[in-house]
């Protein structure tokens, strides 16, 4: 079994902090690691970081080679831009000489896993499903009628793998509005689509031929006679979408894709309200005291009497009076001062900011 | 008649901007003048920079002279560092050469009016009844029970001065309860202390030397026959005190004060939520539609949604989003995001920062 980190993104949802030349993966956010770096070690003992692949864009190679030095040179690809995680697939599925029958698992290189014990043997059993030559999507066990996620719909009956139950994916659903995602929790068969893969080398390619041979056929045929200038040439006119809408979604119509839920504690670190979460959490693990109304953060900082709030300093003296649920983040460029629960709008302002060069890398972003 | 301007404070109040270094009346926090600019600005025609004396510490003189060029280099009055008003008042009162019976006005170079020419007019006013002999003090009506402020209890009958109601003062109150400030409110005749006064040079050098004789003395022996030398000895054992508790409360038993009420928008932002409702109100006066909820403030920032906050931007971008009545101050040295109602702790902060051999000058700005 091998694995493919995808670590791209655009860098807006975490503006200030996460940037174009510095997305998410790169970042330092929970701890001293970075984002690509716990999400390497997470993976070990399952998958040791000698069987780890990493796709990145290539203005991130130095960084993924800086973070991951026990990651082998050859296991980082790099794209010459951000296609979409379809394109990144097909590349991995392509350029890395793997048995046919070996699993690869696929995951982003920037969520957050609480319980990582727990991770590590739903992969396993997705692992399972997959050598039987199905596609497997990771499903999250909802804690809450979230609408930012796409969903995944589990058809009964449950096939035990691996001590856990497995199901068959009914159909894949399309961010919901809040109506739809408490009526999907009602039904105690969905999961969030956390972008976590299972299938083997043999089952995707195939599958990549049958859905989306415009994006593989170039990739195909680069990775088997051509250079990296080929490469460049091809890819600014590959389809940019995500593997789900090009692959798992025709798929599950034709009733081809296994669904394994798992409830660890996954986040997507997906606005700095989620991130706000995650560092909440592991103060209160951390704390023989439960500390649920504290404020957490980083830095040379002061509080009194705040709640609820993260507050990110960066060199300087951030003093914060009785805040309430709030975002600040302090970088050297720019300064973030949020409503938690409006942290969703930050993109606006980054995309905003970056230009209209910039918003098609955006757009990408939306399904990874 | 002739003003004496006092420029002092300890500059934790409006910290991170203010600074023992270079205090609110050396800012501008209200448009491109600074407040000391604004104080002698609004002064005119009723008294011309040239009439315009000025009392501040020996490091501020600097300050002092770049920014007001129209006041003469030999009207500005250094101490060796401050002492609280009585002693400012004392050093004027000897060391300004004017005649016995010309008026004197007092008042703080930090404080902001909205209506200027009704300003002028209470000082008119006040200047006439100080010539009648007794100490003036000028009260602001007050539009809410606040608890911040120092408050004048008047005596009827009213005395119609310049076509102006005057009255003797009953007493002077300390910061109150909201209780007893609503109480003081129902009453009709209290009006807050802005520390702005009015007395012959004559008066206020002979109440000096009745009620604070051991402030006076040295001073007095010093203007007379003593060089900056002298002074720099003497000031540092000066009793710190304020010209309310050294003269005025006394003085009110000795039924020996009179007040002018006055409702001229005054404000003495001696708070970031005092600055932020100035800031509203000339922000909706420059409107044609009322922006009461809108958010002001200067500098590169950006705004999605916030209302009731003032946003002060230093060189950096600033983005905002969702804030509710919300203080954020950017400068190069540190940051300051404050709930509006809590901002009176914004002083606690600055002096802990400022160190234990700052606390006594923190102390004295209480009754400044």
């Amino acid at each position: 079994m091998y694995a493919v980190v995808l670590a791209g993104g655009g860098g807006t949802r975490l503006w200030p902090l996460s940037r174009p030349e510095r997305p998410k993966p790169f970042l330092s956010l929970l701890g001293d690691q970075t984002l690509i770096q716990r999400t390497v070690a997470r993976l070990s003992p399952l998958i040791l970081p000698r069987d780890v692949f990493v796709v990145a864009e290539r203005r991130h190679l130095a960084l993924v080679s800086e973070q991951l030095p026990e990651v082998p040179a050859a296991n980082i690809l790099g794209e010459p831009m951000g296609r979409n995680t379809a394109a990144a697939v097909a590349l991995a599925a392509e350029a890395v000489a793997r048995p046919d029958g070996e699993v690869m698992l696929v995951l982003p290189a920037d969520a957050h896993v609480a319980d990582e014990a727990g991770f590590r043997g739903a992969l396993a059993a997705a692992a399972e499903v997959a050598r039987g030559g199905s596609l497997v999507t990771l499903g999250v066990t909802p804690d809450r009628p979230e609408t930012g996620y796409g969903y995944i719909l589990a058809r009964p009956p449950a096939r035990e793998v691996a001590g856990r139950p497995t199901f068959a994916v009914e159909r894949f659903v399309e961010k919901p509005s809040t109506d739809q995602a408490a009526d999907l929790m009602a039904t105690g068969m969905a999961s969030w689509n956390a972008g976590i893969f299972a299938w083997t080398r043999a089952t995707i390619r195939d599958r990549l031929a049958r859905y989306a041979p415009d994006i593989l056929g170039p990739i195909r045929a680069i990775s088997q006679a051509g250079t990296a200038a080929d490469l460049e040439l091809a890819y600014p006119s590959l389809r940019a979408t995500s593997v789900d809408y090009a692959v798992m979604e025709p798929a599950s119509v034709a009733g081809d894709v296994s669904v394994v839920p798992m409830s660890v504690g996954w986040s997507d670190l997906g606005s700095w309200a989620a991130l706000r979460d995650a560092w909440q959490d592991a103060a209160d693990s951390s704390e023989a005291e439960p500390a649920a109304d504290a404020t957490v953060g980083l830095g040379n900082r002061r509080d009194i009497g705040s709640t609820g709030s993260l507050v990110l300093a960066g060199g300087r003296l951030v003093v914060t009076i009785g805040l309430r649920d709030m975002i600040v983040v302090d970088t050297p460029e720019a300064l973030l001062v949020c409503s938690a629960e409006r942290s969703q709008e930050v993109r606006k302002i980054a995309e905003e900011l970056s230009g209209p060069g910039r918003a098609p890398a955006v757009k990408q972003e939306e399904k990874t």
